[in-house]
């Protein structure tokens, strides 16, 4: 595969102000379009300091991405720097200056000068129309002693770099070879990281094409197969591969391609025609707030209750105060009461529950991360236990997505009490 | 101040995994103590690639962090590669060997051999225990030909560098210089970047130090006000420019130094006694999740209503079925019951809400980022439009946050209808 590197250029991410999310985004997508991306750099907005840097990388890599650096303003001289080093003058784009003059008419506010510096760009260059912004980008390929470089300059707003590097540098990029890197990603729940490695160990351990390894974020763990070759080829063991962690793990599947649980529980039960609510209390809103992300989940949530406190429980979902009284808030009995009752004040097919102590530190009695799901459909209403681990945040983000992955499974008939 | 950069290894950063935290968690956090950060690295498990990095940064910089690569696997080379790079041998930590025996005989796990590798260190390393896992890190102070330069090597997951960072690091880097550069953040609601921005022209243009510079986020713009110099002089050119921000903006500043809305209104219902509630359409649980993510939410938010179908808001909440009708589920009338309602089926002094239309598309004539948020308090109710910009995410936070900072406004009397 051809070699990649991303330059970012900006003060606040080196003040900490932003995370790297764009060099995250691209670094994701450049081995499907045959390019493995060996570094990130971050920069400040300085001439030198990023003329240093790109030429190192212009040494080493055949492709390097800037992102950043690219708007009206006295900070933004990523396309000067680019110019300069690769010995090329700056040119005004005649299309970009009426798309420019355009923008600020529609919205009524005045032209000024300094925006003008947004429609130059190193001669000869490829340029990349912004669709989310007015800083377009640009693609310049550089012939040099060591070869053919292709530099892309990209604007930083996430909003306007990952749609015109999606739509508008991929598709180049994939033209440049034959030769690609994919990965196909497998979410599965209910099943502890070291499970998952040994039920895979055969796919996992001294395979070099595909390759697979697994990773764990807030209870979900990942199976990442991926394989090279040409696009075919790679589809080819990449397919070959999946079938055998689908077979594996037929139950516990919850998606593929990083699809989130709320979606594939949402489009679940539009398949289904069933509705949806939630009664949460160390949830606060979570669970209800994650289907709610779902376009289209109106279809599906017909409502969903907080009940943080012991009279909204008994007052808003008609727990019974007995209940509560004899078993605790944090119980199984509560989950269950909280889940049926749900249900029935929403009038929908299924309904979840979460009663538990987020953390941090002990609530009577009851150790942080000790959570109560409950689950009522068709007649049925039952809860689990669960100890999770980690903070505040965590525990309740574990807490959402077991309670929807049990409602999934529980639509599908695989949930065993 | 001190040159700082810092290297994060790991082929999970290059693959688009996960974004650097661990680079903007440090990055935040190296100007109070002295030092400039001006380049990020990443960089993959290999040897090669890791010692060139290092030798470059070595040349420019006096402190080097490098992030990531401490575990006990195959993968983990950086304690090698660093020791090699400044001719230092590895050597074994005794303390930690029995910390390490200890930790895995409390789990109950086998103590595999591997595990060894990290009690091996570059000698002459000061070490940094890991608090929370078995990695620990270490600090190495390296005599060159250009003067002392430091090593850090802190271990990657997040949970585990962050306290380590803070508690073990900064410290001893603060006893390496007299000068900082110190930042406090102002966060502003309902009033435009642009105009937050002219209201404090004069302490923004031409000053050197203190510097003031804003930024927005889901509605909220921050004014960030640094100054430089040893650490009094600082905090003392800090607050002289903080009081004149505090001054411009005593109605719609919301915190000081990060703290989120939804944390400011917990700890003024709390001071207040005031109890808090929310019946919630397009953010669909995100406020009510916003306000128990804070520690001691308990004390004020009794409940929470999400009432996404027209169904629930008249059952659930007791909205009139003729208010629905006349004016539309997204219209001031409902918004206006569902707040009125929600306070009292909940039985709270306030309760807010939010109806809209979060997108993508038009709904029921109501264009994409329609929303209409209500409050109700003391006896009076009512409601406000608002148009967000943006992705059906952004919209669903913007409302979120312009809720609860309504509340906030509205108990402290500033809210105008």
């Amino acid at each position: 595969m051809k070699k990649a590197e991303i330059i970012s250029v900006g003060t606040e991410l080196l003040m900490g102000q932003v995370a790297n999310t764009d060099a995250q985004y691209i670094s994701a997508l450049l081995p499907g379009a045959g390019f493995a991306c060996y570094y990130h750099t971050v920069v400040g907005d300085n001439r030198e300091r990023l003329s240093s840097c790109l030429r190192n990388s212009l040494e080493r890599s055949d492709l390097v991405i800037l992102t950043g650096g690219l708007g009206p303003t006295e900070d933004d001289l990523t396309k000067k720097t680019v110019a300069d080093v690769l010995g090329l003058k700056l040119v005004e784009d005649e299309k970009t200056v009426s798309s420019l003059v355009d923008y600020f008419s529609k919205r009524g506010s005045a032209f000024i000068a300094s925006n003008l510096s947004q429609a130059y760009f190193p001669e000869n260059s490829y340029i990349l129309e912004n669709d989310f912004g007015t800083a377009p980008g640009c693609l310049i390929r550089h012939e040099t002693e060591k070869g053919q470089k292709i530099v892309v300059l990209l604007p930083g707003p996430p909003s306007e770099l990952n749609p015109m590097f999606s739509n508008k540098v991929l598709p180049v990029l994939k033209g440049e070879t034959d030769d690609c890197l994919k990965s196909k990603f497998f979410a599965i729940a209910g099943v502890p990281e070291s499970l998952v490695e040994d039920r895979l160990k055969d796919i996992i351990s001294g395979r070099t094409n595909p390759t697979a390894a697994t990773y764990v974020k807030e209870g979900i763990v990942t199976v990442r197969v991926s394989a090279s070759g040409t696009s075919e080829e790679a589809d080819r063991l990449i397919e070959e591969t999946s079938k055998i962690v689908r077979e594996r793990f037929s139950k516990e599947l919850v998606s593929e391609d990083k699809e989130p649980v709320e979606e594939v529980l949402v489009r679940l039960c539009e398949k289904e025609n069933i509705t949806f609510s939630c009664a949460e209390s160390c949830t606060g809103g979570m669970i209800a707030a994650l289907v709610t992300s779902v376009p289209g989940a109106s279809n599906v949530i017909k409502g969903g209750i907080v009940t943080y406190s012991n009279e909204a429980k008994i007052n808003l979902l008609g727990v019974p105060k007995d209940v509560i009284d004899t078993f605790g808030a944090v119980s199984m009995e509560t989950a269950k009461a909280m889940a049926e009752n749900a249900r029935i004040k929403c009038g929908t097919d299924i309904a979840v529950s979460a009663t538990g102590n987020a953390g941090p530190g002990t609530m009577e009695n009851k150790a942080a991360g000790l959570v109560y799901i409950g689950v009522s459909y068709k007649g049925k209403t039952f809860a689990k236990e669960f100890n999770f681990k980690g903070s505040r945040d965590h525990v309740r983000r574990r807490a959402a997505n077991m309670a929807l992955n049990m409602a999934r499974r529980m639509i599908l008939g695989t949930l065993e009490e």
